[in-house]
């Protein structure tokens, strides 16, 4: 997140919120999609292509840092199929492809948000937590 | 989730915000974090044990549905590294463990509660989403 917290709009999600307790379909398929979107290379993805706009594949490679070419392909891919990023061909020679986030994929880049956030604010606790299990637990 | 998203106090992280550019250190940081937490595994144990309160491990398991031994151990003993999981070990005979969230850990539960609602909401342009690419690419 390179301009911080603070760079980040929050998207108004709360205007589709269903109300009531949810049927077992229903809530199979939302632990589907949550198995499919939570996901750290998603999130990396969604935030690169927020804070870029639109970028080709190998930048959007280059945003998200270690990510192998197998699994940049294989998360845009999927993340296409979700309909949270929009694959641009451009019919030049030779053709190159770019990427964008759609509408839906910028909402879920805003319900992330929040993880973010969580993140910066918690990470010291986080590390604090990770030296005393060390040490309860012996490591090195 | 079982409850409906009005189950749901979203806990309110907004206190902890940090403000202005994060510097190169901390968004590292704040990414190995991101990394660690943005998993659907950590997702649906800390789905489940906000549900239910405190689990044994095989109770853990039966919550999070599908997910192996190996994965699940993973999981937790990262979840309780990160100090979002309680791990609590009863000196009975024959031993048992339980595990609970910390009050962090009800707070990453918060801060995911957008991502559950967005799924929730989102579903159908999903689905129909995926119908879509299917027949762009050919698919059966």
């Amino acid at each position: 997140m390179t301009q911080g917290a603070t760079a980040h709009k929050i998207f108004d999600w709360t205007d589709k919120i269903p109300s009531g307790p949810m049927d077992a379909a229903l809530e199979a398929l939302v632990r589907d999609i949550i198995g499919k979107v939570a996901d750290k290379w998603t999130m990396l993805i969604l935030e690169a292509l927020e804070q870029r706009g639109t970028l080709r594949f190998t930048e959007v490679g280059r945003e998200v840092g270690d990510i192998s070419q197998k699994m940049l392909t294989k998360t845009l891919r999927q993340m296409e199929s979700d309909g949270l990023v929009q694959r641009v061909v451009h019919p030049v020679i030779p053709p190159h492809v770019d990427y964008s986030l759609t509408p839906m994929g910028r909402s879920l880049g805003g319900a992330f948000c929040g993880v973010w956030l969580w993140a910066e604010a918690h990470h010291a606790d986080i590390e604090e937590s990770r030296q005393a299990f060390k040490v309860r637990n012996g490591a090195p």
